[in-house]
């Protein structure tokens, strides 16, 4: 039952399971009580917080433990923010951050009418470090960037943007979510946050890291939990768990990483053989060795979640398909990829080659059935000429109707009815489905088409394409 | 090696630890994920929940799991005010709520410039109904009190005032971390958190349940976890723990809250038949199965912590001795009674009579231990006539220099050098100790003796007590 959702969630390490088990009896009590319970849970404390701040590279006084990352994010964006409010209330990051730091980027925007700078990505996800020094203004309290991106595997160029952060004046709050497990964050960062249950550690504990010398003013309310940073009980166990298990890790992180790029790899170059009209996304070599996403043309993600599902693969997608907002991935959108039947697959540590090989053998199978079912035009040309929603207009080309229609549908409706029109002539797409803006155009980019643009319609949007080939 | 703390945090109840170990496997996948690790996480959060609400007495659509009790008191106040701030920025307290709460308290004002109005209780540490309905006002946004005081065992009037809050409006949040394993609360509340470690849980679970029609908006950041309540990771083998172990010890409660009950009885009725200079305090019958509270004339919390330590005993203090805040326990100060040598003793489930009998018969030996290198008064007269700092004063009685010493030497001092002066005549004791201001007006009760008052002094203050007897 291969579970390919690494970046998820990992299952306890056999370290962090026995860690767990050993301190439940020596870590449970108040570490702050004066009795040999409570100096025996400080003990366990103390020795995690040096065995995680060696792994983080910082001084042990630097770092706190959180309930998670999210909490890490939260607290980091919080702290900074207020602590340096005389410099401004600038915030920038990346377009391409995980949801927690949009959150709390948002939530600064409407507590103190603060600006958010979004920092665009390449077609990879990443961020050019020049783009990213452009946009640190005098006001920027704090940056932030991730060091890898979680849905695509892309690393970001870290160092050079901490480099110009520090050039600036300007505290780098980096998101090591994804990469802690492979490896120390290089660079001068001053703020550093992770999450134990993507190592391997068990759920329910975040790491924060905030150099000496950061002005950082704790959120109220505060308590006198790890340096007034994160209030309430420590969870001791979980903690001892979290630093024994990415100790763990580490330990195997050059090799288990090389096999597991050698995996990805193989993904990567074989699934576009295998599968007709998928798009492989992320940077093909700066990336996370266990890491591959992939979006499939006229595929709705979540339908093929569930195909691969019943092969006994467990993956995610970042299709707006799959998700309770309707709006695909925002990693996605800023990349400007195709959305459409994207399936994300995260090695863990010791996948076996040959649940890749049988992942590899079962996927063009689930793309197709998923296409068929939808009614996708079958051949690769999209020659399928027998376009129920298209209807001629003057001078305008063809007109599809795909309004209420989910994505893959109005893709779909496009590439059945493109055939049509002759070379020059162009088809106008109405569609009030949120991916359609990503993956028209990303249609036109794989097909060679051109996209002309959008414009508003008496319902949803217009989508235009000119047949120029 | 008893382990009198209970009240702090339990070691993991056996139902915890197994009911931990089994959802470590099934439980560590993110369950808003649509792969089958997901759902089956998904699974074993419902069934917590639902497990957990039937304990706490709400639907389970009402219960959320927060990283602790302190976590759900945060939220709880926040989500509130914000979502009543029509109504007004009132919050009202009584003076003895966990330091969480206060925490909560301070935060609000500073924030949003609310108000906070804080009900006095009794010399029992408990607050009258009608004086909380009298403390509620058009503004109050919302009311809190705690189910029983978590330093002195007292039991609050819940219901009484749950009553004249739905009267008023105004939503009550209790604070049950205490009292839950023992029972649900009873009466109309509308707000309700918990503590797992309260019960053998493990660290890292609170609980916050929020009635159906309280609005209530939650302080963002927030995500899709936890109906937006409670942003992060959730940490369902820990969540699937607290609820099994919560009805583990429910299913105990009633025959070993009544055996705890007797212990507790024969420690707050022997203890001033062993001990000279005693104060049990707290409520002698509207109180928690397993909480006793005592403090002694003449005697340093910590000095004392540390003689039953000797002994094997694990207790705890609201002494200002032990803190670093150099202030006695706010709950002391409220309810008015002597802070020094305070200790709180709260047995956990299954603690033998033999250790309650053992405990009896060395606390005489430690406190006197204590007293003695305090170089305190030796009988309970005080008639020890050499007193050190004593300088007559033409008029004005006595006077003790006591500054730059903390408690308990200002009341050793006094009295020390009591007998010297003559009935009628005062003695002054100069001091810059915070507990000075609680423990000599409770020096003058308990000795028969009246005190003046205090005034200002060129250093610290000065406290007058004028012998009547």
């Amino acid at each position: 039952m291969p579970y390919f959702d690494a970046a998820s969630a990992l299952p306890p390490h056999p370290v962090a399971r026995q860690a767990l088990l050993a301190s439940l009896d020596e870590g449970w009590a108040d570490p702050t009580r004066l009795h040999r319970e409570g100096r025996r849970a400080g003990l366990l404390l103390d020795a995690a917080r040096e065995a995680a701040a060696e792994a983080v590279g910082c001084r042990p006084d630097e770092l706190v433990f959180t309930p998670s990352g999210t909490h890490a994010l939260h607290a980091g964006v919080s702290g900074v923010l207020a602590g340096r409010r005389r410099v401004g209330l600038g915030l920038t990051l990346s377009a391409v951050e995980h949801s927690a730091l949009l959150h709390a980027a948002a939530a600064h925007e409407a507590a103190t009418g603060g600006t958010v700078t979004e920092v665009p990505v390449d077609r990879y996800g990443a961020v050019a470090p020049e783009t990213y020094a452009g946009a640190l203004a005098d006001g920027t309290a704090l940056a932030c960037l991730q060091s890898a991106n979680h849905e695509v595997g892309t690393e970001q160029p870290v160092a050079e943007v901490a480099e110009a952060c520090r050039d600036r004046g300007v505290p780098l709050l980096v998101d090591a979510a994804q990469s802690l497990p492979w490896g120390p964050v290089e660079g001068a960062w001053s703020l550093l946050a992770a999450s134990a249950h993507k190592w391997g550690g068990p759920p329910g504990v975040g790491m924060l890291a905030v150099r000496k010398g950061v002005r950082f003013a704790p959120r109220p309310p505060v308590d006198e939990r790890e340096s007034g940073r994160a209030p309430g009980f420590p969870n001791i166990p979980a903690v001892v768990a979290a630093a024994a298990s990415l100790r763990a890790v580490r330990a195997e992180a050059a090799a288990e990483g090389a096999r597991l790029r050698g995996l990805v790899a193989r993904i990567r170059a074989r699934l576009p053989e295998l599968v007709p009209d998928v798009e492989v996304v992320g940077h093909p070599e700066l990336r996370l060795p266990h890491v591959v996403t992939f979006s499939c043309l006229y595929v709705d993600g979540e339908a093929l979640l569930h195909e691969l599902a019943r092969e006994d693969f467990s993956v995610s997608s970042g299709s707006s398909c799959t998700s309770s907002t309707l709006t695909p991935s925002h990693v996605l959108r800023a990349m400007g990829v195709l959305s459409e039947g994207n399936i994300r697959v995260s090695l863990p540590p010791g996948t076996a080659e040959a649940d890749v090989d049988r992942f590899l053998a079962v996927v063009p199978g689930a793309v197709s059935r998923v296409r068929e079912r939808l009614g996708a035009p079958g051949g690769a040309s999209g020659a399928a000429a027998s376009g129920p929603a298209a209807a001629g207009e003057p001078g305008a080309g063809l007109v599809v109707d795909a309004l209420g229609r989910r994505c893959p549908i109005p893709v779909i409706e496009l590439a059945k009815v493109f055939g049509e029109v002759p070379v020059g002539a162009t088809v106008t797409v109405l569609s009030d489905d949120e991916a359609a803006r990503l993956d028209i155009p990303a249609w036109c980019e794989m097909r060679g088409q051109e996209y002309v643009g959008e414009r508003p319609a008496d319902q949803g949007v217009a989508y235009v394409v000119r047949r120029v080939s």
